[in-house]
């Protein structure tokens, strides 16, 4: 019987916990402490801490409080671990609980967080995915089922004090560019709803207020809601602070390339069994400044695809240079005009773009002025035939069925 | 035997054989035609005309005239087909000439053409790669070996006059922005060195003048460089002029995903043998402003990866704003600073990149202010083990062979 | 949460179950039904009901009793299943106990049971096998560590009588050729040990002298022992009884094709995650007489091999007639004495084999009178590299590890 | 340009081309030398050297003259080579003649060479599969269309007169148990047709006496007919002879695990780009007896499968010890039956399983009495959906187009 060695409870709020904590900071202190070569488990809440539940509306994604996110477990200490080793995680196995099996994925309101195509969809929606076995489908986007590749969309060590001043510093220059824009250029330090776990009193408010949000991913890996950064896979983590201190969260179901829906993947509770070693003085023996990884021997075999491209010019016939981000943009919305000819609404096809294992790439970043990308969309997924042909596509969806929208309230 | 309806002597200038263009422009009349249903074969020139040779010297990458790229083979007309048909095209097979199995990478001056990593090598380098079969290996590059991943650099049909309005507008008004830097923004229209197939006198002017530079993928295809739209591969094409007008070129034997040392993939003269098809009303019908594509059934299994993260926060520090390209770029160089220290230079590390079937990916890009991109380096293409471990990486090449560079002159 | 209709206890004697029999016969009660389109879950025994232990000796192997083999937990009514259906299987997941997370290997002695190389290897031996989440390793056999494909040894729908007097009738007349070879030809009806489900007294007496032993795959599945026969795949079973009757059992960690060391693959108790469904008419409509089956699209990816070759020639030097079994036996053979030059025991070479993802292919068949088998044997799941080379091997093992044997006794 | 060492003309008769022999034996003059590290061309017929034609007849199958087969292009020395080596050939690439862009396949008569489905289909029959690129279509097999997985059916090097002898004395004691039976057990040594390369006269009639038959597999491989042997694979021959002597031919379009159809593959004539080189005293070092295989790594990917059961009852009913044969026969039959529910007809479904990338695995070999072998149909290389569903199946083909059919005369 395997450890669990950080245990969450659903039925209570994460503030509740010592073992979790939602903000980076040298700080917080330990939960608990491992020795290399030790496999145990770790139980997590989903990113929100149960802000989103099991229904038909959407009100909750809508009034979605993100200064909470993202509830992480941890930090966890490895015994000798040093600054400038490289933390080696074996990702031995991942889960939902038994008596939590389903997961959401949702669009923010443009107000409240916005999303990757948040000009196109500006209200909240949500979609919820059962769980069967290692299977999931949506009574709100019929007509596709795909096995899990369930991943940690946040995983990664405490910074150091300086590695943390830098975060703040760059961040807070790219903010002040734009301080008014809705959605934010950046998620800056904020006490409200900061959680950092054993640390109390004016401890914790010293640190909260200097912590850094867990939002984006960075040097220490974090939140880099990586898809392929799934159970079987080993990764080599830079090590800042003593003892490491690794915390993990924000469980993925599934997702693709981009999490391109923001809120986000299919979002989950859940559990992580992993293994822990060093390499002692990695960082510089191997020349790294962001993690490395080696993808797990299992993983869903969706290998037929549908690929659509995009290029960097945007939905205004706008010409930018180089810009992956707009081709990628392009390249998702070719996609869901294409399925919406199946009888999807714009709403469905953009969540399974967002859940479904879609490969996002970065084909061509030199030619002058057009980047172009590619959405590699898995056929197998569906249930009945996408393939272009000469009599045109089939409707197999007849609109009867769509994803719950909550408009912003006035 | 497949007939070869379009024939290139590598011998001669690109420019005697009316069968060649290197513009876009509706004007250009079909270099032949074919019925839907048909199969042939196509032979091209690598995509400089032969101005880069085999041999140890860079100085024919440093001094390369860019106005005559790229030598494409057609337009070939398809009987039948009507704007808003898309054209579908079989690339059955590709290859190398027998008497020319050898392909080139390199990077271009920043001065004269730049690419991906241009601040980082800022000079002109080469690696000529032979052909073994379906393999290829460089003497500049030792240590690596793999299975050619054949493609076309860029294939695509001609526009019609509104499109190509369209092009030259949007790339005018962004090469505006910045008219005198180096690199330049926009290829735009020059007639130098312009090759109109079989335009002659007045009307090569004048449509040499406004024809648009190959250079960019745009909403017909075209330069995409997407290393997966291989032989085996079926391609959608949207159609904008009576008989379509289908050319291509610039054949690759292999490229890593972004083409990002820019000089280009292991570029090279071949031949291609397609068949063509029609979906009268495609466009409409499918909802397509891209192509779309499936891949091939056939391609080299190198599923075995390393992979890197980069996040875009630049070299310098500074925090961009979801940028995937600066994210990407990150993720390369980390990937060059590992591959250092088993004893490759950087430049022979940035040409495996370039060449090698790497991955980019664009795992997450929603998590303010930070994209996180991801680079796929096939660990099965080393002839060593490339994995970390506890001992530290082992110096597998001596530095003795390095890539040729050619500084710029004065 | 999903329902657990059988479940099993560890420290109890199956036969204490009502749930679970050991004999194939139309008499068995259902244990419970169902309706088509449910999903469950199942708990089985392992196929000894726990007679081999996780110890380092092997005797239990040696003096196991093998008229208790399989216990399998059913059978399952589906409620409309009527003869000639297909019973559609999903298998959406399967698992090993919390409490019980190990399986075991080994090779019967060539007077109990016996196996594929028992003239190679007549004495009792065992491997332990831990697992950790989705990976496995030895204690017995170390350098290798896999990541399980985890499937149901044994299942199959109830027989009705005239499929059983069928089966007993040819079987009877095989071991009559030859009644007192040891091992034996076939597994007759015995009334030792067996276990009839509900049935009791008189009723159960007369079933089980005439009830079918579960050694053999059959037409109706039944024990297959296919390996990718694994969670996510979808099997069609025919139906021959009202309410199909579905059994299962012998839940299979890991094993290579041929199951060859009989003791068997990595055994082991658990559960399974199943969902129901029916073809009404199946049989006829689609020409079935033996289940078909469409493999999971997650399993492990060991896709590098290196292959041995076998031909029907024996040991001895005497030609066989296309003997694929003969031939399979020689590829083994070479395969365990490859695996030697790197310092593995034979016995841990033969484990290797029956456990690990190995294929064996019937390569050819018809090139009178050689058939040519091969056995493919994944690279990936050595830390070590097996590939040949111009220095020959390398031993990573030094003996100081074997797996325990049994001699049998006088 | 890479050197053919061996060319062949396909209007002359193999008969004329000393670098062609029919038949193994150690005499047999090198046709040409190479040094370790070359690589090189050869050009080689079909197995039967032009016998069967491109038409809608199976005439000439039925007629074929067996005596003939197979020719062989070498055998080629290597420099250096001894008994006691291993030969490492690396087939960097394998295609068909420009001008010969099609091959065969059929089911020999009963009465002349039979097959593995001899019983099932007495009478010669044919289908012609044309070439697109790396794609194959029959004109008498509607509905399917695959990528080639070309491979040599045979190659390997010289026995030397101990180990001719060894084959020789082995089959004629096994032709000796029934010398009378047809389809022969064994093809013995026979002057009739026999081709011994440079061989001439009084030499050549006494090493035709003794040399022995091309058609089985080997310990020195020979004509193992391993659909995976193919381009990009690298293969380890044993080395009995002074020089090795590699000889090669029967090249195959595509063909399904066992070749079951016998007559043959996608038969074809063609070339080889090989390269070889040499492990001194490898056989020893890695106890080496039959040849060992590392795969292609490009090789096409029809991964989704549609797996049939067999089990060792025969079609009779009669039960079977653990025949693999018997098993894998009932697994091809079912698929047959299934196919038929299509609207193929029997010997069309058959040459799909000859032809098509299809696995036939060795499932279990140890559950007495009864083998169970699979037969794994690719479900990409239809051009139309043959899963089952509730609907039952849609019949495709309305039996206009069957194979050419030649009964016997008299």
């Amino acid at each position: 019987m395997t450890d669990t060695l950080i245990k969450v409870d659903l039925s209570q709020s994460p503030h509740e916990n010592e073992m979790v904590h939602n903000r980076w900071h040298p700080d917080i202190p330990m939960a608990c402490w491992v020795n290399p070569g030790d496999d145990f488990k770790v139980e997590t809440h989903d990113w929100t801490g149960g802000q989103i539940k099991n229904d038909d509306s959407a009100e909750d994604v809508r009034d979605v409080e993100l200064e909470q996110v993202h509830y992480l477990s941890g930090p966890i200490g490895v015994k000798g671990a040093e600054p400038g080793d490289l933390l080696v995680v074996d990702i031995l196995d991942i889960g939902a609980f038994e008596d939590s099996l389903w997961g959401f994925n949702g669009f923010f309101s443009l107000k409240n967080g916005g999303g990757f195509l948040d000009q196109h969809f500006p209200s909240a929606q949500k979609s919820i995915w059962d769980f069967e076995g290692m299977f999931t489908k949506s009574r709100h986007v019929p007509g596709v089922r795909y096995a899990g590749l369930i991943h940690p969309g946040l995983i990664g060590c405490l910074p150091d004090r300086k590695m943390l001043d830098t975060w703040n510093t760059r961040e807070k220059a790219l903010f002040d560019t734009d301080p008014t824009r809705v959605p934010t250029l950046a998620a800056l330090p904020n006490t409200q709803s900061a959680h950092m776990g054993k640390l109390k009193g004016e401890e914790k408010t010293k640190a909260a207020a200097e912590g850094a949000r867990t939002v984006p991913p960075r040097e220490h890996g974090g939140n880099c809601d990586i898809k392929d950064l799934s159970r079987g896979s080993k990764v080599y983590f830079p090590v800042y602070v003593d003892g490491a201190g690794l915390s993990m969260g924000d469980l993925h179901f599934s997702q693709g390339d981009g999490e391109i829906t923001f809120c986000g993947a299919i979002e989950m509770a859940g559990w992580l069994h992993i293994k822990v070693s060093l390499i002692k003085g990695g960082m510089q023996k191997y020349g790294i400044k962001n993690p490395i990884f080696r993808p797990s021997p299992i993983a869903p075999k969706y290998d037929d695809y549908l690929i659509f491209e995009g290029i960097s010019v945007d939905e205004g016939g706008k010409q930018h240079f180089l810009d992956v981000h707009v081709a990628y943009r392009q390249a998702c919305l070719n996609a869901i005009e294409y399925l919406k000819k199946f009888g999807y609404s714009g709403a469905q096809a953009y969540s399974i773009l967002g859940t479904a294992p879609v490969q996002g790439h970065i084909s061509g970043v030199v030619d002058v002025p057009n980047a172009c990308a590619t959405l590699w969309l898995p056929t197998d997924i569906f249930e009945f035939d996408i393939m272009p042909g000469s009599d045109g596509p089939t409707k197999f969806l007849d609109g009867s069925v769509d994803m719950p929208i909550a408009p912003d309230l006035r």
